[in-house]
């Protein structure tokens, strides 16, 4: 049942579903990998959305700053498909990776090349690409996260970012491993470190979503100019589609049916391109490291609205 | 660039890609696995469009009647689906199941469950439920496809099916691997008749882009009648996008971003929700198993008319 | 400690083995995948010593039959390997197959070609090779037992091979999974039947201790004749020390020390090389599948006597 | 045909299979991962035999000191072994570990439990330890075998251990894997120093026969005195048999049939328990990595000698 499509604002669709969450028992649990995380309380629930023309509202805590982690994944692609455009794809794929289990047989079978950019593997190799492009991926990302969002307070986390490195044994595995191949080629010390400082940003509902806005708006920045083509924006998306929330993807598209991108910190951004974007946030994940209330809360909203692509 | 998406018809598209790829060298080489599709023409081409009203048009070798294979799974799994709804997918996933390679582990380590509908342990399940609830599931899809489509000459082609049987020794594997996990329930053989059977039905782009539309119509059927919820049609097409084209789906979601399956006789369905479908042929494979210029094709039509879910 | 080496017979030490375990807890529990194993008591032990003079006597259960199970899978091999000779080792390895859980992915690397004559793909390979070269290899293998262990009266038991037949999903798959690398010649059907009525036959500790002293009196056969060269049997006894304990062939060559290869009915047959020949029987399995008290007998017989290769 | 067992040396043996290799063409190919092994000459040929008395001698190039590698992995086995004992089988098994392929899976499938102690991941783990109980693995091993060889002169190469460091990305994702299962308890940049420094050690054929020495004489040293039990040498030789040369300790067994490690310098060692030890050396290696020619003289000598374990 379509309720809205055509209001200015989705204001009153925000509303009923932070009330929906508000009486949904089962909030999954937050990260416990490193501390910082999992002090997350899984009671906490936000949800914003960007609209193409940059007004932005929410509910909720959508303005509480929160660890984005994988969610800036999407940001680094974007930087570095900027700059090399397709040269990037030689070096790691676009197809989705099947399970997690797999990950290490994967690369060893397709000799070093990750089968995407939001597994791990395939962001340490974008992340090492705009290093050497860039000089200094983390702060190219967080300029770029100051810029589009309008919040120069954003920042890393960096107590969270020590105690990712601390954590990062299986991280530097699969950078010395990628190595081997010659796929990755910075020190993998420093390229861990530029990767741990990019997971640790911290911003808001509200940041992010104004902050993937430029994917909704087919590659044009909040400035008016154009980070990349429509073609590469589109390439993005579909990327979020089939690979953007873990071992999990499929059934985000089946169930809501939006190009998005989670991270263990409890946030994930979505697309509706040509119209908005969201970002919502709640640290309790389900087993496979997706915000439970997170996806639920997209869930009831492509239902809602009828704004899933499909 | 956009060049028309208010036309009554996509009939100028259509004539346009069909110049385009008539000029277009390189079309990949025919399935070569049974004798009765290594005799395809990489030179023929087709292409049809179905609008949601049930008009239907085409270029090219359109209207020619070729071997369905894997493009019929959609249905298959449609038709299950309107039968029992989610308890499907507590014996088949909706996952993207990463490279081929990974087939049989990932179906050890997960206990008989394949990853999702198209990857052919899935379609075997698909296929061995269906039959324990209908007695005969090819009759049952060929049932839909000659309704679907108006064409009641449709029918299986046993010569190509015996071929198939013949050369059935993996399938046969993946069918009593599953049967020692309790995820098959008929016995192997007549199972494999049954599939083997569905695999070899002969249909035009027309036929099968008038079959398929009843998912641009979100559920409904030719006769007005629905076959399942709008929800379950958003799922069928999600399943489609993440995994409907064998190991390249990121790569087929990237260029061409619609739902879509492909099968090893050359055919592609496509869906544009709401609006269309659209079902393209041509018998060069590329080395994943998907039609080379079938897949330029669909790359095209989205790119000039812009009607990509992305 | 050794405290015999030089005695005319070992008898004093089965006698001192047996006590032994008589008063060791923890016997494991009997293979339960077929009612016709599950009903094995644990308690029962029988350990026989063949001298290659064929003398033979034991302790306990020792003239006790029981299902032979994979025990038999040595005496396919030797059988083979006499027909054909090296030319065997072109379709299946002689390497140990690592873990159970990578048995089928090994087989998709390795193109259809089994790691080792002991694993069930390679024993399927063994069993098909037999059957075409003598056109009845269960009757084959029967004979060479009833004649090597001078018990005409030892025979199949149909109705383990059929409970085996029909729980024979996973052997199914993996015969046609080898089938369509071209690595299986015979109807699966067929060759499923003959492998499990192999696996079927009854016989004693002491029958199986004189069939398998051909290996300790390297290839000669009871009647002096000899079944192949001193090299093969010498191979085999190779592949039974690296191969024959499932996939705990390292913990029994580094407990045992002895070339060995056990069944799920709780057999296992042992070779000193040069001396005599051991079997051992207790119903009880571990987690790996062999007899619990069996290998503890095995283990103290050749710290007992000193007799272990190492 | 067994020429001789009972002669007072086996230096007639040597003579002949010595000859016998240099009329042999096919001497495969020198390790070229780094620039040192890569100039080694696949026509230097050099073998030794080490009475467990002490007396040693040999044939071609036996005292030409080569790079050691992974046949330093047994030494330091046997080192840790005899400090920790049963404790180390918590940390590493004592499985064959198939083939190359699988290691990664296993690893992760096992925990961060390598196999044996013989493949890298194991090694690595061994190295660990004894670098935890001794504070120098390096040290330890040089010293260990500088004793037992009587050489005072040998010593690590630091320009290969620096080459292997400056390639060591594989050995470094091994080890943070394993540091991911708490399975590493150094800094992995310490333990990959002393793990090349091992591997680094140059020996001749004579250095490494009397260093193996202990393991024919049931675990007494050179001076007499006792590294570790009957029962642990035992052991330590049946790791070798299964485990010892990479992922073709089958194809070993039956042709050799002797317990050996293999390196990629081109030096094996083998044990003839209670008899003699051997070395061989020549750097040309087959796809499995084993010295061609090494191989096949341990090959001739078991044949000619009759003094196979089998």
């Amino acid at each position: 049942m379509v309720i809205m499509t055509s209001s200015l604002t989705f204001e009153p669709v925000l509303e009923r579903i932070a009330e929906e969450i508000e009486h949904t028992p089962g909030r999954g649990r937050p990260a416990d990998y490193i501390p910082a995380l999992a002090a997350g309380d899984p009671r906490r629930f936000g949800m914003a959305v960007a609209e193409v023309d940059g007004t932005v509202y929410g509910v909720g805590d959508w303005r509480e700053p929160f660890s984005t982690q994988s969610v800036t994944k999407v940001f680094t692609l974007a930087l570095d498909l900027a700059r090399e455009g397709d040269e990037l794809w030689a070096h790691v794929g676009r197809e989705p990776s099947g399970n997690a289990f797999n990950s290490l047989v994967q690369l060893e079978y397709e000799d070093g090349i990750p089968r995407n950019p939001f597994i791990n593997a395939g962001a340490l190799v974008v992340t090492d690409r705009l290093l050497t492009r860039t000089g200094d991926a983390a702060g190219t990302l967080l300029d770029f996260l100051r810029t589009e969002s309008g919040n120069g307070a954003l920042d890393f986390d960096l107590e969270v970012a020590a105690s990712e490195t601390a954590h990062g044994d299986r991280n530097a595995a699969l950078a010395h491993f990628m190595a081997s191949y010659g796929n990755i080629h910075n020190p993998v010390p420093l390229l861990l470190d530029q990767y741990f400082k990019q997971c640790s940003v911290r911003a808001s509902c509200a940041d992010l979503a104004l902050a993937t806005a430029f994917l909704a708006r087919h590659g044009v920045r909040a400035d008016g100019s154009r980070l990349f083509t429509r073609s590469q924006a589109k390439q993005v998306n579909a990327v979020m589609l089939t690979c953007g929330t873990y071992d999990a993807a499929g059934d985000f598209a089946y169930r809501v049916g939006l190009p998005g991108k989670s991270g263990v910190g409890g946030g994930i951004v979505a697309v509706v391109p040509g119209r908005c974007t969201l970002c919502v946030w709640s640290p309790g994940l389900d087993d496979r490291g997706n915000s439970v209330a997170g996806v639920a809360a997209l869930d009831r909203f492509t239902t809602l609205t009828g704004l899933s692509v499909f």
